[in-house]
C-alpha cells in the first residue's frame, strides 16, 4: 500500500459505528490501518482535527482526507470501491435500504441506552421499547439478509449493534432469541461471514465495558 | 401525465421537510400533485398506511409506491431524474454534501424548537444554541451555495428551514442577518430561484402558525 492508498480508520473497539466501517472495508477487500482512540483518557489531535464538529469515531482518512459519520462513510466506501455493491441497483430498493439504515441509526443505539444506562422502572420501560424496535426490524427482514439474498448496506449498518445485545440481555433479563427468533437467526447468519466475525468484538468484553461504565456512573 | 407517471406528495404547507421534496421536484421539472394533510384534525389513511412507522409527512408516492424521510426522498429524486444533478460527482464531495445535509437534519429544526417552544431562560439558551448552529453552517458555506457555484443537495435540504427564521427572530428578539450575514445573503440568493420561491410559504404565515401553537400549549 503506497502512501497515497493509505486508508486509516480512527477507531474504538467497542463502537458499533466504527465496526460498520470495518465490515464495509472487509467486504470490499480493502486493507486499512485501524488506530485505536483512547476515548477515556483523551481523544487524539488527529481525531479532533478530522471531526471538529462531532469529535467522534469513526473517521475514515482516505488519501489523508477525513470522512465522518459511519453511514456516510459506508456510502463513500460503496461508491469508491463499487464491487461487491452494498446498495441495490433499483432506485426504489435503494431508498428502502436507506430508510431502514436510517431507522437503525435513529433507534437501535439509543434504544439500547434505555436499558444499560438505567435501573428499575426506567430499565423496564427501556427494555420494552428496545424489544419493540427489534420487532419492527424483525418484520422488515424479508430474506436471509436485509439486502434479500445477499448481505448488504442495511446488514452492515445494523449487525454491529448485535455485539451489544448480550450486555442488554444481562442488564434487562431477557433473550433476543426468545422475543425475535428471525432476527436472532439473522445475527448468527451474519456472524458466519468473515467480514463480520473479524470486525465485531467478543460480546462479553462489551458487557464488561458497560459494567465498568455503570459502576463509574453509580448505576451498580 | 399518465397514471403510471403519477407523482403524489403527501404534504403539509408549513413542513420544511415537505418543502425539500417540492424544491427537488421543481429543480428537476417534475410535475406532481401535492395532497395537503390535516395534521391537526387527523392524518389520512393514505399517510398512515404509507408511513406506518413514522406517520409523518412528507411521503412521496411514485407509481403508487411510498418513499419516506425527506432526505431519502430527495436522494431518490436525484437518482430517478438525474439532471440537473443535486449531488456532486466526486465521491469525496458527495460525502461532504451528505455530512452537511446530515448536520442540518440533526440540528436545525430541533435547534429552532429550542426557541419557539420555550420562554424565559430556556428560550435564551435555545437562541444561543441556535445561533451557534447557524454560525457553523455559515462557516461551511464555501461559495454562493453549499454546492459551490450551483444550488445543490445541501441547499435543498437546508433552505426550507429559512421559512421559519422570521418566527424565530420574533420569539427570540434577534436578526439572522446580524449574526450570520453570509448565511443571510445565501437565503436571499436561494429565494431568487423559482424552485425555492414557489415551494416556501410566507414566513409571516409560519409565524402565525407557531403563535397559534404557542397559545394552544400555554406558552403565550
Amino acid at each position: 500500500m503506497s502512501k497515497n492508498d493509505e486508508v486509516i480508520l480512527l477507531d474504538f473497539w467497542a463502537s458499533p459505528f466504527a465496526m460498520r466501517v470495518k465490515i464495509a472495508l472487509a467486504e470490499k477487500g480493502i486493507k486499512f490501518e485501524a488506530r485505536e482512540e483512547d476515548i477515556m483518557a483523551g481523544k487524539s489531535e488527529l481525531l479532533l482535527n478530522s471531526n471538529p464538529l462531532h469529535k467522534k469515531v469513526p473517521v475514515l482518512l482516505h488519501y489523508g482526507k477525513p470522512i465522518c459519520e459511519s453511514a456516510i462513510i459506508v456510502s463513500y466506501i460503496d461508491e469508491v470501491w463499487p464491487f461487491p455493491a452494498m446498495l441495490p441497483t433499483c432506485y426504489y430498493a435503494r431508498a428502502q435500504a436507506r430508510f431502514w439504515a436510517d431507522f437503525v441509526d435513529k433507534k437501535l443505539f439509543d434504544g439500547g441506552c434505555g436499558i444499560w444506562r438505567n435501573n428499575g422502572d426506567a430499565l423496564e420501560l427501556g427494555k420494552k421499547e428496545f424489544i419493540e424496535i427489534l420487532q419492527v426490524l424483525e418484520g422488515a427482514l424479508g430474506g436471509d439478509f436485509f439486502g434479500g439474498d445477499n448481505f448488504g448496506f442495511v446488514d452492515t449498518i445494523a449487525i454491529p449493534h448485535a455485539s451489544w445485545f448480550y450486555a442488554y440481555e444481562q442488564f434487562g433479563g431477557f433473550k433476543v432469541e426468545d422475543v425475535c427468533p428471525k432476527l436472532s437467526a439473522w445475527i448468527k447468519r451474519c456472524l458466519k461471514r468473515d467480514s463480520v466475525a473479524k470486525s465485531l468484538p467478543d460480546p462479553s468484553k462489551v458487557y464488561e465495558f458497560l459494567c465498568m461504565f455503570r459502576k463509574m456512573n453509580g448505576l451498580d
